[in-house]
Order: structure tokens, then C-alpha cells, then sequence
């Protein structure tokens, strides 16, 4: 069996938790040690009482313990832990490998989605990228990532700072557009759901085609008087600079670069 | 019955026949009556030889005729129409009702979807948003819609502009961010792929989430240590001014407004 302990319970560590379990109890190789959670309360609606500790002091031989915690808290928590010479990860994207104590052997344990309190995810479709020092450690994580999901990378700091900055776009920013267009519905009374198909329809063609040979609309088209037509029709100053700043980079990309 | 006849062979007028061809089929009170194409090997594959038409004269009566060209050509079809006080309408979702020529009743049939050539769409989840000039026309205009799509909208010119802007944002702009995100993966080799599961999460929080709720990411939590990392790690000076503008605009909304 390999032994995992998972330290934090936030909302990552809470979905990483149900998954390891979940992969527990179909026969897998995987074993959850302990949880580490400053409150009991916080974990005990998903883990054994027993196995929650709120003392690093009482944290038993595992082969990997998993830091999911906040980016600022990772170095203060690694250390914190009271042994050395043992496999050590955290789950940031952002985080460089040598942010973990030189103490106990560093490990990335990046499981890139969003995670919402509350909504299950299915961690099989999930794609987690793993970093590690050396090649045992590597096996390890490997087969831990591979017991929840079937999309497993390896993928260095730098390439992971690249993603991180790619996720912001493709998540953050796209939600953002999401809240523009609801944004300018409002103002002109029209439901948003009416939305909602393209949205999704959008997403699903990602999976067929590439963004720019999936790219469609007034931009690409280079049609100026539906251009002119939208800059005049958008009130808002803060609209009006995203139109006109994502139209230039989406004619500025081309159609076929 | 309801005699439905298309003008046009696009993309969206090839969907928009294959949807109403299986209303047929499944019995609704829709008939297809013709198809207006320049050349009848476009359609051939989808429609009868005999239904096929390559000039307005040989169109015969029908309860409504369905423009589905490019918006620059609705204004020069609908005056080429060789009848009057029959029920004209179009699809587009930037072109103004009276744009068709007054000789026939005019309406808007525009069912809101990226739609891609070979790529089959599911018709009953698609949108489609109705505007006519009075009620009788709007009730068969329904009655069409509702054959196809589960989704009927009234929505009148002023709101469809809205709705036609909102979509650029979140359709056009969303796909260039993926477009943006896959050039960064490939800068720093990374496989974009890996983003996929990030895509479509992103999209189908919105069926349970408003846009607003559903923000993450530094820019919604001030994490300025991470954006100042970005904004680093951005050496692409079009990307640098896309992230500088998206984040400023997502803090400038706030988290709960």
C-alpha cells in the first residue's frame, strides 16, 4: 500500500481527499493515512474521526504527505513538519518546488481545475501535473495521481508557472467575459440563459478543433461596419476598451497564422 | 400544416433544413416546402432534387420564407422576392427588422448558436429568438420555433444588438483567450490539452453559477504577488496588455457588487 497524508482542508484538499478514498475503497493501491485540519470539525463530515490530526507532532510515517493549502501558507507549513528525508508535495500551481523546506524530499502534486465547495467533480478527467526531484519519488506520485485520474503530465516549474498563466486566461478571464456579456444583457433587459448554449457550444468545440480554426465572428471576418456598428451600440467605456482591445489581438492573430 | 420554404445554403441554412426535416418527420405540423439555392448541388445531399429551387421565380406560396444568407445580402434577397404581403423573415442576429423590403410582413427568425459545417447541433437546446410585426405572424413564427428548439424568446431588434454584442463576448472573445492560453502553452511546451477539463468546467459552472459568483483567480482576490508573477512571466507584450486589462476590469467589478 502506499500511505498518503494530506495536510490542509480546504476546498482543494477536500476534493483530493473524497477522490483518494473513492480510489481506496475500488481496490487501489492507496491508503489515506491521515488528514491534518486545524479543526476536527472542518474534515469530519468526510474522514474517520481517528485519522485527524490538528498537531503535526501526530503525524505517523506516510510515503507522501500533500500540502493543499493557501499559496502563502505552503513554506510556513513545510516548515513545521517535525521529520525529515521524507516525500513532501504541495498542490500549488504557482508555487516553485523550492519554496518546500530542504528537510524532507520536494515534490508537485498540481491538480489543474476549478475546484467549487459543494459541486462534485469527477477527478478522473482531471489532469494533474507532477514535479519531483528524483525518479523513485516520481514512480510515486505517479501512481497516487494515477489512482484518481487518467490524465497524469510531467511538467517542470517553469512549464507549470506557463499553465498557471494560461489557466488565468482560459478560467478567470473567460469567466470575466461571462459577467461582461451578463453585464450587457442586463442593461438591455434580456435574459442571459439565451446565452447559455453558445457558451457551452463554445467550450465543446475545443475539444474538436483548435481556438483558431474554431474563431468565428466580426473580427476575424474583418467586417468593419458590424465592428463600428458594436463599438457604437456599447455605452459603457470598460465594454467598449475589451471590444476594442480583444478585436485588435483577434485580427492581429489571423485567421491562419 | 405550416409551409416553410428556406432561402440560402449556409451553415446556418443547412442546420436550420436538417432541423426542420426531422420536426417533419417526427410529425409536427411543419412542412419544408423548398430551398432556394444558387446551385442545387449544394443542398443535394440534404434536400429532394424537386424541392430544390435556383430561381425566386419558381418559389411557390408558403406560410413563411426563411432568409438565411449573409447579413451584407439580406437587403438585396428580400427585394428580389417576386411576391407581396407574404411573411419574410431573417436570421441574422445583427441586421434590423427593416432591412427586408416593406413588400412582404417582416419578422426575425434567429436562432442563437455558433453553428460549424459538418458538425451535427442538437436544434432543441439552441435559442431562437422571435420578432415579428404583428401578432398573428409572431404566433406562427412560434409555432415553427417550437418545432425545433425548446428555447423561444420574443426578443425586438434593440435587445437582439444587445444580445448579438454579448455574444461576441462570449463566444468571439472567450475563443480567442483559448487562443491566447494555447499560445502560451506552446511557448513554454506545454501541452494545451491540458487545459481541456479547465475549458469545459469553466462553461458548465455557468448553468448553476452567475458569472459573478463563479469568479476566481488573483485578479478577484487582489493576490498582487501573483499578478505581478504574471505579468513577469508575460514577455508577449499583446498578451502582457490583455492580462493588465482583464485583471484591472474583473477588480474594478469586485467580488460581490
Amino acid at each position: 500500500m502506499i500511505k498518503v497524508s494530506i495536510i490542509g482542508s480546504g476546498n482543494v484538499s477536500q476534493h483530493l481527499i473524497a477522490a483518494l478514498q473513492k480510489s481506496q475503497k475500488m481496490g487501489s493501491e492507496i491508503e489515506l493515512t491521515q488528514v491534518y485540519s486545524r479543526k476536527k470539525e472542518t474534515l469530519s463530515h468526510l474522514v474517520e474521526f481517528k485519522k485527524i490530526v490538528t498537531d503535526y507532532a501526530e503525524l505517523v510515517e506516510a510515503d507522501v504527505y500533500i500540502i493543499s493549502v493557501s499559496d502563502d501558507a505552503i513554506a510556513t507549513v513545510s516548515n513545521q513538519l517535525p521529520f525529515k528525508n521524507r516525500l513532501v508535495v504541495h498542490t500549488s500551481g504557482s508555487v516553485s518546488l523550492d519554496t518546500l523546506n530542504t528537510n524532507n524530499r520536494k515534490g508537485v502534486f498540481y491538480p489543474l481545475q476549478t475546484f467549487t465547495k459543494k459541486k462534485e467533480v469527477d477527478f478522473k478527467s482531471i489532469p494533474i501535473c507532477l514535479e519531483s526531484e528524483n525518479a523513485t519519488d516520481y514512480q510515486l506520485l505517479d501512481k497516487v495521481a494515477k489512482s484518481i485520474s487518467e490524465k497524469v503530465f510531467t511538467i517542470n516549474s517553469e512549464q507549470r508557472k506557463a499553465l498557471h498563466v494560461a489557466a488565468v486566461f482560459v478560467n478567470n478571464f473567460t469567466n470575466h467575459l461571462y459577467q461582461l456579456g451578463n453585464e450587457i444583457c442586463e442593461e438591455h433587459q434580456v435574459p442571459f440563459e439565451i446565452l447559455n448554449a453558445l457558451i457551452q457550444e463554445t467550450a465543446q468545440k475545443i475539444n474538436t478543433l483548435s481556438p483558431q480554426d474554431a474563431q468565428t465572428g466580426p473580427a476575424i471576418r474583418n467586417d468593419k461596419l458590424t465592428i463600428e456598428a458594436h463599438q457604437l451600440f456599447l455605452s459603457n467605456s470598460n465594454q467598449s476598451n475589451i471590444y476594442k482591445t480583444l478585436t485588435q489581438s483577434i485580427q492581429d492573430h489571423g485567421k491562419k497564422l
